[in-house]
């Protein structure tokens, strides 16, 4: 029996978060509830996207076709991938997958998920950035909840 | 000043379920957090599923495009209407919106929602219908977490 | 076998909110735990009596007596159905039914649950009102969050 | 200033389980939510019956009116006891109070919550016992869920 | 069959706060799962600090090896002891102790909690007291949520 | 200002999960609660020492102790590196480091977290490893929800 491999699709994507499917995400069938799983996927979103955009303040604003592929048990490991896929002046766009770390089988792939840049009245705001980064460069040094500058 | 009047394309949607946005439901700029909400639209989906269904066991499917058009913020009201569109053969498409009770707002819209009857095994299961019911006469009879058939 | 009936003095109230009975709403022995039926109805007498009182600042002041007709088990459908029966100075008298959606069975009744509009420092504010409105006539303006006045 | 006095009618319930009111436990007004609170009593009068009546299996029955007399902010210190004040041939009576513990005012009082204790199938059980204990001599030793006796 | 006896070592620590194992409290594999554990102990602990510190802001600084002897599954009880073992300058020592009320096992122990007495910027802050109290006279006056000094 | 330096015994440490600090997450004072932080880990070593032992059921035995060096606010990003430090016949020993990923700080590290692989009795079971896996190679095939053996 040879090791199932991953879908091909998938290189090039940085698989960070991990869930350990628990009894709270079951849905009344005992299988992983949807909603669970979306919640999962839109903070995992968020922080990928704080993490491009140098801002505290970021908003989900669209998030394109999502078809469900495979469930999972109690008991599972699910991992959550993202990579951004296009950088507007206020937005950024990424692509999502997320997967059965033991079977191997996609749970679902999202193509398009937009987030934006908001200021502090939540009004978009231009980030400035055109391409991703891979390092931790563009943290935010002003913080959300009191307003001061971080200094390092 | 006039009162801010609904979106015409929402005629003909009951809406059911009904929130108070709570500061466990905020994210970490202090709006309602987008996961939560899918969370509460998918759980709303399901059960109109098994009304129209009469199946306890039904699976999210698909999620179509879904467009974030306003937020809310915490002491909002947010209530979700959905409306059958497509009976498939073991599926259901459903029509979804989300609005602020208080400014009129819609928060977003979802053309559809698929959802499918499956059977114990979680494969597929033809569910007999081809149009929506407004009673509560397709109720499921067989209790998934006992097996027993109920009795009325 | 003919359908189940829904009990008589259950006319005239609308019942919004569903709730499907998930793993976590659960008590130990595996049907539905009181203490989360009793957050979901509080939460419910809160947005009705929001909705009435035109007022964001509610508090719950009392709940008369509570008889737990029947309970539901996981999968299972519940339903909460509210009705105004009494407008005071500052207070609103409601009546609540909760009740299994599959068995038509009613999992409890509360005759009385007052709830009291509140100013910004918790007193109690008269309200105005004298009887019930079926609609959105009667929304609040000022948001408690922020303070401001929201122009529709 | 004089140190408050807890109410008289206190004396002889011994207060056990404390909660510190975190964010999780507030309604949208930022006061401690009547619905978190009154899960917090259900779970508290749930061991307690299990404790007096030496059976796994108990269920609420009847909660009488419940007054509630002041509310908590976050970061208050909350405080829950209980008595028992009759024992029926399948049922408990409970009285219980809820406390503030900083500022000594009772949140609430209910003077009667009635547990049932059950078999397997949820029919009433006769407990066999007719008065209060204060030790742990009622222990149940068949556990609910692998139905296996425990062997001390 | 003699009756379980409590481990010597606990004589002298005053078992407050009670836990129902629910399905929510689960792990993946069906006992009580670890991190609920830990966040019941650390609230706990805080509730004992503020009680003997007399201020409301305290943070958890050091909680020495834990070392899990037993588990409990659903339906069991658990109750947790503290006890104040050292008072620092602006830091307060206590010792832990979770166990199975039914079983009469111990759950774990953990030898030093630390806990530290901060002022409203976090810093730090002395809180003047040497020895533990039983009584309730230390209560804090001042609420971090408004500010304002309680007159009782 | 030069950037800061992450802790240079980070080195060779893996960070997968990561955690937006959202209101739920806050303890009374409005700081990360140190309760879900240490429920975050739980699950994330959980998740290491399945991949690790090949085998879904793991216990929690022994975390040594935690310095709490550094907090996080409301808006924070926090993710959590384990390594392997130490395979016994049926334990694995990890290290754990968790940091605020904007300020760089450390928020913690524990040096030994050991876990437990069992059998379905919950009795000790030897996993047959002695080294670290950094691929997918030891993935359990047997499902603890269902029993069944996974073909892929």
């Amino acid at each position: 029996m040879s090791e199932p491999q991953w879908h091909p699709s998938d290189d090039g994507i940085n698989f960070h978060t991990r869930k350990w499917v628990k009894p709270e995400d079951l849905n009344a069938n005992g299988t992983l509830f949807g909603g669970s799983l979306l919640r999962w996927i839109d903070e995992e979103a968020a922080i990928y996207a704080i993490i491009q955009l140098g801002n505290y303040r970021v908003v989900t604003k669209l998030i394109s076709e999502i078809n469900f592929e495979a469930s999972a048990l109690q008991g599972d490991l699910v991992e959550m991938g993202l990579t951004a896929t296009h950088f507007g002046r206020t937005s950024l766009t990424m692509r999502a997958v997320v997967r059965n770390m033991i079977t191997r089988k996609r749970i679902l792939t999202i193509e398009r998920l937009v987030f934006v840049s908001v200021d502090e009245d939540g009004r978009p705001k231009p980030h400035g950035y055109t391409d991703i980064t891979f390092d931790r460069d563009r943290m935010p040094r002003e913080h959300p909840a009191t307003g001061t500058i971080r200094l390092d």
